[in-house]
């Protein structure tokens, strides 16, 4: 079982900007961070910005910051934006290619199992997982300890 | 979020095996039934029955049926045999590349939405999701009214 890499970074992105919320960051610094590519976190930072969970400043010292606050940002409303489907398995879907589609009755006790999960993802907000500033810092600065004084300073300025 | 289509297929056999009980059933009538490559089938088969949800009988006019009852067969410990893994996000894992990984707390909601999860599979048996010998073979002389009368007959017969 997984979740979309585009949820796993949607979670990255909003952990990083809350720890960083006195401040507007940038795509580029949150590349620099997790090592993602840039196609896909603008993809990312695109539709949490259309859903309000971040406000975007555009120009040359523009950024983005989140657009809630931490505890208005449900686990579970957000896992239902960014994963494509709930589709355990095949016989979920509209275009079933198993025979015994409409008789089966896999999708009862799955789709319970799946009720029980988001249930409890709508217990939790991001406040609940956030981590410091200076715990990205020192994160940072033990992960790539080559890139630099200029890289290092400016994300583990606190 | 997907289960494996390994499970699909291992429930599905279950699921066949339960409705055809009363006698020995072949990989190649599953193939037919469902349309899935041989060794695929072999393989979850295989690990069914190493596992005792299978009984297997060997020789030319072998075959095999469940080893177990269907309310014996409890649907999280069979999910939990057959998926590789329930790591939800890459930082679950032990390879994990993410920078916050030590300090990270988005393990710990995901956890406990998984644990939900399972909590509601294992509170389903097979017996649960059974169908009948007769609603198979309708469903096939459906999907497959063009594999002619020997087929049809094999798996309709009640």
């Amino acid at each position: 079982m997984r979740l979309t890499n585009f949820t796993d970074y949607a979670l990255r992105i909003l952990l990083y900007m809350a720890a960083h919320n006195d401040r507007l960051t940038t795509i580029a610094e949150i590349q620099q961070a997790f090592d993602v590519s840039k196609g896909h976190l603008m993809k990312i930072v695109h539709l949490l910005a259309t859903e309000g969970y971040l406000h975007t400043v555009r120009g040359r010292s523009g950024g983005t910051r989140l657009g809630m606050k931490p505890e208005e940002i449900n686990l579970g409303e957000l896992v239902r934006l960014t994963e494509p489907d709930f589709l355990l398995v095949e016989c979920l879907g509209h275009n079933s290619q198993c025979v015994i589609t409409h008789s089966c009755k896999i999708p009862g006790p799955l789709n319970k199992a799946m009720d029980s999960f988001m249930e409890t993802l709508d217990s939790y907000t991001l406040k609940d997982m956030m981590i410091s500033q200076s715990s990205f810092g020192e994160a940072l600065v033990q992960m790539f300890p080559q890139r630099g004084p200029e890289f290092l300073i400016n994300v583990v300025e606190t």
